[in-house]
């Protein structure tokens, strides 16, 4: 009999369709990938090729050159330059498109992807992330900003060269709004953090978890969404990323690069997304909202019912799941 | 530079990306269809192979034949035997996997889709809809019925021959409960139906309209999260599908097709999702909340800004593709 299984942080019920479920093996990506240059000369994100991207606005250097390279994306969502205005006319509401959209090169090489970094490479990826999110976060026209990375094409990448990218935005969007109001009233009803809560959970149990470090613990949560889909999630109460202490940063780099090590090895380098998931940065502090990264293997699509209602159908079990990529050695 | 806009009826805001924008006619398909057979000897929906699939729970007859067939779906996603259980448990909520999942395949024909029917065969299938929604309805299991379509592979659909499905559910999605209070603190502080003010505002507006008919509009909304997205809504105020009189279902079919054969036409034959949007049937007669059908060409991905946000970045204008599909005659 299938289950329904309610997420207790998004509230959203999926149906974990255990009579259609596909054992884990079956996710492992067939089709090969194009092979890549270490450099390729038409590759904008290439060291020799800054020219055709817009002036770095961070840089890690190296010496001659850099190891993690931030510019401003050049055919960005949002306007950098202009004033944030907000128009109410009847029921529309509308803000003028300013914001902060940049690329985050990981790496001078080409033909990288976060699995084979060295845990070192993606402390500066990690470092990086939080002197972009406290600049954004500085302006005064920001209040969302969302750091994510698209891998491959199902993940709505056109450019391989390892990157991530920054959005910060000038409005707060609903979907976070309701969140933090949601885990405040949990928060008010049951005097505790719900992330908290279904962290202390899952560690308990261990049926879901994919690994553990001092500071992080990577887990399928209960009621996911999609197959292999995952939580990152500090041990330590913290509302905002920017909270985190270096100790935790350096420990937050290890568990990113072998979490998405396992997926590399275990399921032959799948399309995935990742996104911090925060609260803005002046949230820091409060007691209801934890933040943590949302690691997406993009394995499945959404049709029409996941569309027209809402509520996702999981063709796996989680716990299998984890279980797989428990047994999945990497370094 | 680019604009904010908010979606009144689902409280989403949406970038709508002036500086990346596409025109009308760069969403047009690219890649050939691969052509079909009018019969597939191993499709499962074709007349002459019903064995391939469960007994038929609704037909449209024909002489020796059959016009719509509906069957329960043979990979169904939810157990149409059992009891609807709850479990509380700590932070879990579990409920059984208890519902209904049927196919209901909309014309004898392995090689027509939507566009190329008449608007009599399209009739059939509403009426169709109409008679699942009211039998899932009926059962006292079920909270939210979701009928739509999955046409192409980016759609989700793995099997050409035309069909829609129906899922019931033993719970109301989160989704669907926001919007429904949502809908009634409007009609709380303003005393009427967000959606009639969105509609009468479009046809006042006209620009972003695609077609009207007697009983129903098609439109693009004005922060309508993805190119060529578009609603169908009843002129007449009804939360519910089955509200609908027979002059209306006639109409719909009417505006149904021809709007597919818009897309159909003008934009090659993209992959595309509907759903029939609507509160459950024991909302039938409250008047804040209003039915429509969303018609969702997917003609881009979900990367990690959105997933990871909430937030959509629609690389195309409203008013622009709404100009472009009023341009695409159909009979």
């Amino acid at each position: 009999m299938p289950e329904l299984r309610y997420n207790v942080i998004t509230r959203e019920w999926v149906v974990i369709a255990t009579e259609r479920a596909k054992r884990p093996d079956q996710f492992i990506r067939t089709q090969a990938r194009k092979p890549l240059l270490e450099r390729d000369p038409k590759c904008p994100f290439c060291p020799g090729n800054e020219a055709m991207t817009p002036p770095a606005t961070h840089v890690v250097p190296d010496t001659n050159s850099w190891r993690v390279r931030v510019t401003p994306n050049k055919f960005a969502a949002l306007s950098y330059e202009g004033e944030r205005r907000r128009f109410v006319q009847g029921i529309r509401r509308t803000v003028t498109g300013v914001g902060i959209h940049e690329v985050m090169v990981e790496t001078p090489a080409h033909n990288k992807t976060t699995a084979l970094l060295s845990d070192q490479e993606v402390e500066l990826i990690i470092q990086t992330y939080l002197n972009r999110f406290k600049f954004a976060s500085a302006d005064p026209r920001i209040e969302q900003v969302t750091i994510f990375k698209n891998h491959g094409e199902q993940a709505g990448t056109s450019l391989e060269h390892p990157h991530s990218q920054m959005i910060a935005i000038p409005v707060i969007t609903s979907q976070l709004r309701d969140r933090l109001s949601h885990a405040l009233e949990h928060f008010d009803e049951f005097g505790e953090c719900i992330f908290c809560r279904v962290l202390g959970q899952e560690v308990k149990e261990r049926a879901r978890l994919v690994m553990e470090t001092e500071h992080f613990v990577a887990f399928i949560q209960f009621a996911t969404l999609t197959p292999f889909s995952m939580l990152i999630m500090p041990r330590r109460h913290m509302a905002c990323f920017v909270e985190m202490h270096d100790a935790e940063a350096v420990d937050l780099a290890r568990i990113l690069r072998r979490s998405l090590a396992k997926l590399y090895h275990g399921l032959a380098d799948p399309d995935f997304n990742y996104a911090m998931r925060t609260a803005p940065s002046e949230y820091s502090g409060v007691k209801y909202y934890h933040w943590y990264v949302s690691i997406i293997p993009r394995l499945t699509r959404m049709a029409g019912f996941e569309l027209g209602s809402g509520m996702f159908i999981n063709v796996s079990l989680p716990e299998e799941n984890a279980a797989f990529l428990r047994g999945v050695k990497v370094e």
